[in-house]
């Protein structure tokens, strides 16, 4: 490469892959949706298959000194199952190819894998392949995950309409709260290695860092509800980055109002402790895995006693901008901040 | 891990796998294979869907001071619709997870999809999905393919019968021996970076090991001969070992001649050049992804004239041993001794 040298981080991960992906065309009518959502998506009879994918690498996306390995096992299946989740989906399959440094053992792996297990288990997927490989590095864990979804219930990020209300599932900001104690609670611990980890104050948001969950049990209460989102994304960059897909796809505006967002009270007195906003947490903090999606204003009935949807705001027209509304009225830029893992 | 700590490599990869993947069970009814062959396998109509992925590794399984960008990306495809074509289907769709380290621009990014566009072009697969992600440690590349194959046309392992005979596609033995030239020659450049390369008198060779294809040829031929193979498999860890796959899941004995195996003129040139036998480099040598299948008796005569097909022994009752017989008509154990990523 003596040539010209562009660096990745001059491009940001969405850039690359969409200038990666432009000379592929579509070459086999089945393929309904290649790069661009949650899942790719397949026609298979009265059904679109969707295939997902995500590869977690040591020191990039866990630090194995404070994530136990089950627990990573186990979130790398959530994460993938989350994404089928976000396509309105049910998942079925996955597979799971390991590359492990000597410095697993066999009972290393048996972790990781209990917690694979843990997440098979509770999602109802069949393991159904995988690689195992040395690796000279750390550890990898590259997951794929097939489901299926009737045709006409599928939600892509695309379809949101004007005066949709946004809703969002659980709290947000917890996860990156949580990686925050994690991470204080690990130089605290480098400093002084005789200290005892103080993280009982903090179990909930640690807990959401460390094993977030897959949010099937709304998709499927979604249903009995007989509600389809207009669309549908989950929170993996942050609430910002990930209301910004739908907005781009949809070729809308949005408005969020701070006031709405549900956050809570240990990320809340969390964020407090380390003067951080609660609300940027949610916004740009990331890794909660809640599904973020649209509803039409005729559906809002169906959902508005549900104790685990929130709505937090409302499409609008692209030419009236997309904003977040502060608790003190002012409305400023939605913009994305996510994590940047470039 | 302060308990019993067992090293991967006093287990290996195949009964590693066995291990890890014992307490799954089955959840869906639509799974038809998991972990065990060359792909999973589901239930969709009329037709199987297959699942295949693998995990390929700088310093472990390439080694990018010799293997050019672009021949990388085109054989992390290959390598996986190989898998696809050893269960007699056609490969359809393909995510690409990539990890990257900050020595790699969006220029060298682009060389590895520039391959990947070849093979997606050249096999008639789709890229649908992928991750591109940060590494802190060279580059990881992770694929999975889906395809699909008609119920009653799918091959497994398991399906081979006393007496069927066993064949094998190309050539054997290539691969391993580009392989050895083009560590040779890395070594001598590094004792001597003013040399160029000679590799004129082995293009063929490294040609096997840098950018090897999947013999879906060789599936549309079998169907336009009205051959459907009794078991296959693709050749990647060496024939031995893909041999003894086919043994152990059917239950059989093998004897495999020496004297018929095919092997190419620079194979066993160079082979002769680094006092190696050249059988030993198709026994054990592996990554041909070359097809080995069965096929049997009255099927014999459909392909005896088939340019690149060769049958190279048969499949015996399970008490009369694996067997490989030398050209002095010594017969020895068939062993397997193929690479070793432990």
């Amino acid at each position: 490469m003596k040539e010209k040298r562009t660096e990745i981080s001059e491009l940001g991960e969405f850039e690359l892959i969409e200038r990666l992906s432009e000379g592929f065309k579509i070459k086999n009518e089945a393929t309904i949706k290649g790069i661009g959502d949650d899942a790719a998506v397949y026609a298979i009879g009265d059904n679109y298959l969707l295939i997902s994918s995500d590869m977690l690498l040591e020191g990039v996306h866990f630090d194995l000194s404070y994530v136990p390995l089950q627990h990573l096992g186990y979130k790398a299946i959530a994460v993938n199952v989350s994404d089928i989740a976000a396509m309105n989906g049910t998942p079925q399959q996955i597979t799971v190819n390991l590359g492990l440094s000597n410095r697993f053992s066999v009972e290393a792996v048996e972790a990781i894998y209990e917690g694979v297990k843990a997440a098979c288990d509770e999602y109802k997927v069949d393991l159904v392949g995988g690689d195992t490989t040395s690796s000279h590095s750390g550890l990898v864990i590259s997951v794929t995950v097939l489901g299926t979804v009737e045709k006409k219930m599928i939600t892509y990020r695309n379809g949101a309409f004007e005066n949709d209300i946004l809703c969002a599932t659980g709290d947000l900001g917890a996860a990156y709260m949580g990686l925050q104690v994690l991470e204080r609670e690990k130089q605290e611990f480098m400093a002084n290695p005789e200290m005892q980890p103080q993280l009982e104050k903090y179990t909930y948001i640690a807990g959401r860092q460390l094993r977030p969950k897959a949010r099937m049990d709304i998709i499927h209460e979604l249903r009995d509800l007989n509600v389809k989102p207009t669309s549908m994304i989950d929170v993996s960059d942050g609430l910002a980055s990930d209301t910004l897909h739908i907005c781009r796809q949809s070729n809308l505006g949005v408005a969020i109002h701070e006031d709405k967002l549900p956050i809570d009270k240990q990320t809340d007195e969390t964020a407090a402790e380390f003067s951080i906003n609660p609300g940027l947490c949610a916004l740009n903090g990331g890794e909660d895995y809640e599904l973020l999606f649209t509803i039409s204003q005729p559906d809002f009935d169906k959902i508005k006693n549900h104790a685990d949807i929130h709505t937090i705001g409302y499409m609008q027209a692209a030419s009236r901008g997309k904003s977040y509304v502060t608790v003190n009225q002012n409305a400023v830029e939605l913009k994305a901040q996510g994590w940047k893992h470039f």
